[in-house]
């Protein structure tokens, strides 16, 4: 598989005037994510500082080649140092002397900020990265696209191991293990998240159940959210089936998700918010009286971050634009019925939205017809 | 698998004598590893507070019935809320008027510690609950027991794959995803970390090599650093490899890493400092001019984390006791050449240690024997 080349220094180029705007003197990342999206370095341990005239990036000595192979199209200057006392003063010398350096509150410790607080003149402020991060270039498109086409060709081969549980004895994870195992022979580097497998009337009615030894039955709603990670990005799909024969219950419960689910996709293009997609998409779970059901938000962006903004939730004041990658994912759940949920990814156009997700939405007349 | 009951109330009150003995009046905990030590909740959002005669766990919606289940032998009061200001309001609530309550500054964010300062007395003090964490019970050491067990009968099954890889072509990743899989099948919930298979004159020269998908060769090093996970806990084992007859200098190189790895192992006993451990094993490397091949630390403590206290490194004052599980795992390592790691996982008994890992430690000799 090849993949485009990501351009990190047109980011640096975006975010030094970001910063410019801001009116801070320095931009300090200590949240690897963010680390990464600005300079390509992937390791576990590091910062990045954004001045007006230099990027630096620092990480300990396990990481000096890599950061210097994986940073070079960013012109980052590497500072690799074994001992973290050491580290930490060579980004003091960095920021020696500037008046205001921008800082994420949210993901720094309280242990880390104040050792940086006596020697460098920190400002809290939400990150500038987190912002740039939402609206993706055509590389970060190409790796989600190949993820969602990975986590598409293994459920491919594993429904038709679900979809024979009735007769062929399967746990949810059974049905985990193959995805996972799968997903990497469709070109995955990983799994995006621990894939759920939910089922039966307990499992399935639990939004984020985890996996169990439960032997899927006759009968059982199923729900299956999985996605894998290429490269650093995400993807992230749900669909939900029923065993055997699904009962008139099972049918309308479903109908109101496939519904739901088809009433956000056609409201998300730019300009609207997150709020608005929520609305629409809980609207037809409450006309239909079963608002009750629905115990969580409608979706999230995706990149970098299986879980990352804008969030789809009345609490949201986001407004979507062109190039947002997100979900719509409502679902229903009810312990003693179970629950159903189906959940898309989807890029945001000028005028609408297009699917990165591909495997079909069986109707549950399609599921009973395998029997 | 029948694995022995967690006893979460006799935790709860050991750490409540060390809570009087710290002075402080409350101990707030924020760090889920540690909420879940205590209380026995594994969800991915919540807190907990130790008072001196009440354990409250606070957590979202999603987690109401989940932290009702497991924290019931810890004999918590669980407060769920579905927004993060009411359970902010409710931690409050709970720590109103307590003149003292500690918190761990290395795992609160800035914000979170700010929004907390602003309504409690929170006090700086280093988590009571991580140094209480190290000794492990015989309900721990059986969970981190069954996941070694896991790994070493996964790496049984794929050592000859491996081994065969100059004649059948096999590339890393293909090793890592039927070690992640068979992990599974051997009653894994799931790998322990991210396996590494590290190949040949680069990728074995890196300690944190990321698996690739690098074709394995005849006269390559491999280095597989493996572990899985039970119910929390991990194992953590390495073993390395020559593919095909090794010549006389991996002979050597490879004899050398045993020799410490043999020698740390003797050396590890309660009342030894890790430092000591890890000087032992470097004096190895040393006394053969090959400590600049020495590219880490010796080892770490095993249990809910991968990583965690105590570490064997120059810079630990920690003293090793009865009932730690740590990791003994000199590496040699050099560009061009490749490298070789062996990392056993030991209980440390009352006169020396116990090893938890099982795979044989092949001879390189064996190794060329399968041809």
């Amino acid at each position: 598989m090849s993949l485009p080349r990501i351009d990190h220094a047109s980011r640096v180029r975006v975010l030094r005037e970001r910063l410019a705007e801001s009116g801070h003197d320095a931009l300090l990342l200590t949240d690897l994510v963010d680390v990464r999206w600005l300079t390509g370095f992937s390791g576990s341990n590091g910062w990045a500082v954004l001045l007006g005239d230099n990027l630096v990036l620092g990480t300990d000595g396990r990481y000096a080649e890599r950061a210097i192979a994986e940073s070079a199209d960013s012109g980052a200057t590497v500072i690799a140092e074994q001992l973290r006392s050491r580290l930490h003063d060579r980004l003091v010398a960095v920021l020696h002397g500037e008046q205001s350096v921008a800082l994420d509150p949210t993901t720094t410790s309280q242990h880390d900020w104040s050792m940086l607080a006596s020697d460098i003149a920190i400002r809290s402020a939400p990150s500038l990265v987190k912002v740039a991060r939402r609206v993706k270039d055509t590389s970060e498109i190409a790796r989600i696209e190949a993820a969602a086409a990975a986590a598409d060709s293994a459920l491919a081969e594993v429904e038709p191991i679900l979809l024979a549980a009735d007769h062929e004895p399967t746990t949810e994870a059974d049905v985990r293990n193959e995805l996972e195992y799968r997903m990497r022979l469709h070109g995955a580097d990983d799994r995006s998240y621990e894939t759920i497998v939910a089922s039966g009337p307990d499992h399935a009615a639990r939004p984020h159940h985890e996996v169990s030894r439960r032997t899927i039955v006759e009968g059982d709603t199923v729900i299956i959210d999985v996605g894998a990670l290429i490269d650093g990005y995400h993807s992230d799909m749900t669909r939900s089936y029923v065993i055997g024969d699904p009962t008139d219950e099972q049918c309308a419960i479903y109908g109101l998700v496939e519904a739901s689910q088809a009433a956000g996709i056609r409201a998300l293009r730019p300009g609207v918010t997150a709020r608005h997609i929520d609305s629409i998409c809980r609207d037809v779970f409450d006309g239909a009286g079963y608002g009750g059901w629905f115990l969580h938000g409608t979706g999230h962006g995706v990149g970098l971050e299986i879980h990352e903004t804008p969030f789809h939730s009345q609490a949201s004041d986001d407004v979507i634009e062109a190039g947002h990658v997100v979900t719509i994912e409502p679902g229903l759940y009810s312990s003693g019925f179970g629950g159903f949920r189906i959940e898309d990814l989807l890029l945001v156009t000028e005028d609408g939205s297009r699917a990165l997700t591909h495997t079909p939405q069986h109707s549950l007349g399609a599921s009973a017809g395998d029997e």
